[in-house]
């Protein structure tokens, strides 16, 4: 029996199947509605995602029924239908209109009860909306909704639904906390289709389209994956990924001409390299037919890329978009650009600044096969940090959103903390680039500037651990990502709904508790860690646990400049870095002003005095104690809000998560005295309520 | 050509044959002098060692003297005669008188110039001992001594004088800054026995007569180095050893009889675990008839030891001690015990006083064979520390005192530090065991108690560099420590000035750079890192840069307190942890009383507000930034100070130190700022000169 075989016959158990794990739907209205239409399914199997959105229809049904579904029809019985308008049953451009055809877009489609035809319907206009919507229907009977009234379009409202590994080829993981890579191990291709196929079924089932499969930092042996060497084990991923609608990109070296001795140069306008990449481009195609793209990250820690050479940023990636452009390929560039060997005495370059000040100038000079990728917050991935101010203001230049899930700041999936609600907040900012009403996720999709490539990429979670993500709720994160790249208008509790119900099955009670541990989690984490997005108080490298002076005197452009009298990093237009001034509209004049700054960005944007009274009426001293021991507090009281779902969960998963709440708990302490400690021997002021601080 | 030869090509250019490398005599009366006494040599040659002697006299006399000695005599020309009292030359027992015979001991050696017999003699006990006086002779030489006066005995003070490496078969080595092991390899023994032969003969030279090869913490396949896989590679190095009057020692596993499953215990009391070790000694004493005996890191940061069993030290000493006795064996059982699980809240628990609190109750109960290693602070190497009060207070126990040569917290060999004023200083140190005049060196050299076995140990800092040490000037530590360990009468600047003649030839003018150089090092080093024995202001892990509070919220007990008022460990009777009343006599009060303690160690025997005057009349904020500014400035200095040499030694000699100061300078000021910039935040005092601070 395979590893994979083994962790599947756990099921629900070990967590391995995720939100796919299809529980059993219990008996009542619902189950007898389901039973009474899924008996059937019609479907063309000519087409390999076809048949594998009916593979995983009956698995579901199998699953949640126990029913074995039967193919073909059973004359005027109740059934499914699955099918393209062009190839498919007669019958679904029956059950559908002619407009709702029209409507369903490339990668939509349109599903459908209809009593008159007998059928639910999922009809697309290609096979991957077809499986999109055998997924949709399959979460909605595992979140017992009712079929009968079911007649809707549904299309993704982002073009890219990236997901980027930082996977290195001797199987590390660059961020990753949920063991090695699945992909490889010892500079080798691991040979494991099934669980790929699996990875593939998750990621698709909420939507994802596009997957690189290397770190960004290419290294060595990963230069080598667009060789001839290693295409044919690439291909064999994107073989896999090719059934579940998900194009393969890979991360490349942008000095990979240089790397087998071909060139001696990776100069961008040097009429050899782009020659060389062009060849390049053609090898890969003749590979992979639909290989999605390159990302790149260049001239940026240390990386190669054009500025070796005297060229900008555009010439580069102009360069590689020219030898993929004629093959519908991207190139995914990386805006993650800034001084990393930064002085800490000097106080005027600001690293915050930088992605803005590196790109903004370049609007318009990219190729339309370029697509830039802005990283959430002008840090980088901190709990909490404003919005980059990159948005909105690249009017011509196609450009994706970049979050992070796996959670390098924010716990290493050692503490609870469900991320959709801080991605919910950055969708809904609002840029005032068009004036009141751009927010950030009109942005992203395009609409508000009309780019014709857009969406979001994000650095997943994963790794060989049995859960895929070691701390089973951090499954959450990944579930969440995927359906707001989908459709960022879906709530955060919506999305922990969802996944509450697919993962541990329907118990209402239970799901309330979970769901409202999701909720709160990023504020308790937020509020024992990192006061008032001062952000970087972390180990320096590995970036778990509290050290308040880990990133003061370091090279990377990160300090809070704390002294005895008060915080903050003075980011304002007269006294500041200017930084402020990358906004637009009233953002501007709100981060600017020390009044009308939001506390939880106050020390982002000013140093203050500890003295300094907040709008929630606290001074900064205060609000820094009674987070932290309030943070704490909650934090244990999550292992007692847990601890109420024994026995109304599989044992399994409940233990898996009970034990990393217990560390979190402990740990929660840890960050709580460190932090609180270090402030109060600074300052010399006392907390009000004389609590013991060390 | 190997490597070794390679290298030994380049002679004094690459630092290889560092102090052996025998720099031609300038012409004058004193080579006048070598060449009439020189020309012929007489020894006997049975013997191994003392072929080894007369093969480096033949060495030296080629190269300083361009001189090809010839053997035996002719007829009334003036010679150099080796021997041993029982074996040699008969003239031998000629030249000396009969107490002088008697006086040489088992190690030392009588020489004499005769012109009544025409001869230069060495006469010794032991082959060993003539080797001695061979490396004397030639450092008498290499520093231009009048040899025709010469009539003395000579003998080392110490009668161990041992060398501890930290080297893992991994080929890395703990604490290691002159490149990788040159004893291990990827778990395979290295096979260069010229190599191996030259680190004897440096080592031999000093006066070293036992080395361990192995690192203190024993790993899974270095727990292997006493079984018979390797036992036969270990004996090839023992082998090597012999001929220079080196034993060998090996660090052991204290759970190594439950390593290859042999038993399921390690508990010193039980009988099998006892048969092991019987049964192990006696195959090792098969293999190595002179094995010195096992180095033990027990209980100790994680490693295996009695404790397990609810045994203390000394009945896990014994045990490996009565294995060892019947072959002459030794254990060497190091005292670095203390909690490193501690919690940075408590303050309390105090890790200075471990050592003391763990050893001094058993005081006595060791068998004849054991012997504590016990390091020269109580702390751990730092830049200052006070002398570990173990020292005078055991009456009863054989101990030998533990010093770093390689510099882990001073400057891992990129800054200059020379350490022997500090050995001296410790050496020096009046503990007041026996009243007044009772200073570590007779209780180290065995005198003050009468200890069978006592002496030096040390943490070499060789590695395969070519120059052995990385930085050059780090060889006069490991020369140093060698002469210190022979002979602590031997002034830190007599030292320095042999090793600077030795390694770059006799150039009064250089040499007094050179001296002054090293003299200085360890003083400026300490006025830009740690300010008034503060300790521990290091990035954790590595310990190279400046990170105040680097261990400040750490389980290893390393704390400093600092808050805006003042900082320090409360240390004293009444109102700290009471390690002061640890010394004795007049050490005792001194420490305990804030006015009494000296300067340079308020910081670690009291917490002081930052206003505090210190004995010299500055604040001690004052004294922080004063130190931390002179510290860089004498730190670039350093360059100017050497670069004065330019021309007068050999470039390559020349250009390896000057890189490596230029870096110091570099980093000498990043300390500067960071410790400087971290106080004036923290206290808000300003500087009274009114310097840069950030």
């Amino acid at each position: 029996m395979s590893d994979v075989q083994q962790m599947r016959n756990f099921a629900g158990d070990s967590g391995y199947e995720a939100w796919l794990a299809y529980p059993a739907v219990p008996s009542g209205n619902q189950r007898d509605q389901y039973l009474q239409w899924c008996k059937y399914v019609e479907a063309d199997t000519g087409n390999t995602t076809i048949r594998a959105a009916l593979t995983e229809w009956k698995r579901g049904m199998q699953s949640m029924l126990g029913l074995g579904v039967l193919e073909g029809q059973e004359s005027g019985a109740p059934r499914i239908i699955l099918g393209t308008w062009n190839e498919g049953n007669p019958l679904i451009t029956t059950v559908f209109d002619e407009e709702t055809i029209r409507s369903t877009g490339p990668e939509g489609f349109a599903i459908r009860c209809s009593r008159e035809h007998q059928c639910i319907a999922i009809g697309a206009s290609a096979p991957v909306g077809v499986l999109y919507g055998v997924f949709h229907l399959l979460r909605l009977m595992g979140t017992l909704a009712d079929l009968e009234e079911l007649d809707e379009v549904i299309r993704p409202v982002n073009g890219l639904r990236m997901i980027n590994h930082w996977d290195n080829f001797d199987g590390s993981i660059e961020r990753g906390y949920a063991g090695r890579s699945f992909l490889y191990e010892n500079n080798r291709f691991i040979d494991e289709p099934e669980r790929l196929r699996d990875y593939a079924r998750l990621m698709s089932s909420t939507g994802i389209n596009g997957i690189s499969i290397n770190n960004v930092n290419v290294h060595q042996q990963e230069t080598l994956f667009i060789s001839k060497e290693y295409l044919s084990d690439v291909a064999r991923i994107a073989d896999q990924f090719r059934d579940y609608g998900i194009r393969l990109f890979l991360s490349v070296n942008f000095a990979a001409p240089m790397h087998g001795g071909d060139l001696d140069t990776a100069d961008p306008l040097d009429p050899q390299v782009r020659q060389w990449w062009r060849a390049k481009a053609a090898e890969l195609y003749e590979a992979i037919p639909d290989f999605g793209g390159f990302i790149v990250k260049a001239d940026s820690e240390n990386r190669p890329g054009p500025f070796t050479y005297g060229r900008n940023h555009a010439d580069g990636a102009n360069m590689l978009a020219e030898a993929l452009e004629p093959f519908g390929g991207l190139v995914i560039w990386r805006c993650f650009v800034y001084n990393c060997k930064q002085d800490w005495r000097d106080r005027k370059t600001d690293r915050a600044r930088a992605a803005y000040d590196h790109f903004k100038p370049l609007d318009g000079q990219f190729k339309d096969n370029v697509i830039l990728q802005i990283k959430n917050g002008p840090m980088d991935f901190q709990v909490r940090e404003p919005v980059s101010p990159l948005f909105g203001a690249l009017e011509k230049t196609n450009h994706l959103i970049e979050f992070q899930i796996t959670q390098e700041y924010t716990g290493q999936q050692r503490h609870l903390c469900y991320l959709v609600p801080q991605w919910k907040e950055i969708l809904e900012f609002d840029t005032y680039a068009k004036g009141e009403g751009s927010p950030v996720k009109r942005v992203v999709d395009g609409s508000l500037w009309g780019n014709r490539c857009s969406g979001m990429a994000a650095v997943t979670n994963v790794g060989r651990d049995v859960n895929w993500t070691g701390h089973l709720l951090a499954q959450a994160n990944l579930y969440g990502y995927g359906r707001l790249s989908w459709d960022p208008e879906l709530s955060a509790e919506a999305i922990a709904s969802e996944w509450t119900a697919l993962t541990f099955g329907s118990n209402p009670d239970a799901a309330r508790i979970v769901i409202a541990m999701l909720m709160d989690s990023w504020n308790i984490y937020e509020s024992y860690t990192a006061p008032l997005g001062v952000g970087w108080m972390v180990n320096p490298e590995h970036h778990y646990g509290p050290n308040v002076d880990g990133y003061e005197y370091s090279q990377w452009g990160t300090y809070h400049f704390a002294d005895h009298q008060g915080i903050g990093v003075d980011r304002t237009l007269n006294t500041g870095t200017g930084y402020s001034g990358q906004y637009m509209g009233l953002n501007a004049e709100r981060y600017d002003s020390v009044e009308s700054c939001p506390d939880e960005l106050l020390l982002f944007f000013h140093h203050v005095p500890y003295t300094h009274v907040l709008h929630s009426g606290k001074t900064v001293i205060q609000h820094i104690y009674d987070t932290h021991f309030e943070g704490a507090e909650q934090a244990a009281e999550l292992v007692n809000r847990w601890s109420s779902l024994k026995g109304r969960i599989a044992d399994s998963l409940y233990d898996q998560v009970a034990e990393r709440l217990k560390g979190q708990a402990v740990h929660a302490k840890e960050w709580r005295d460190q932090i609180n400690t270090y402030f109060y021997r600074k300052s010399g002021i006392e907390d009000m309520q004389q609590r013991t601080i060390y």
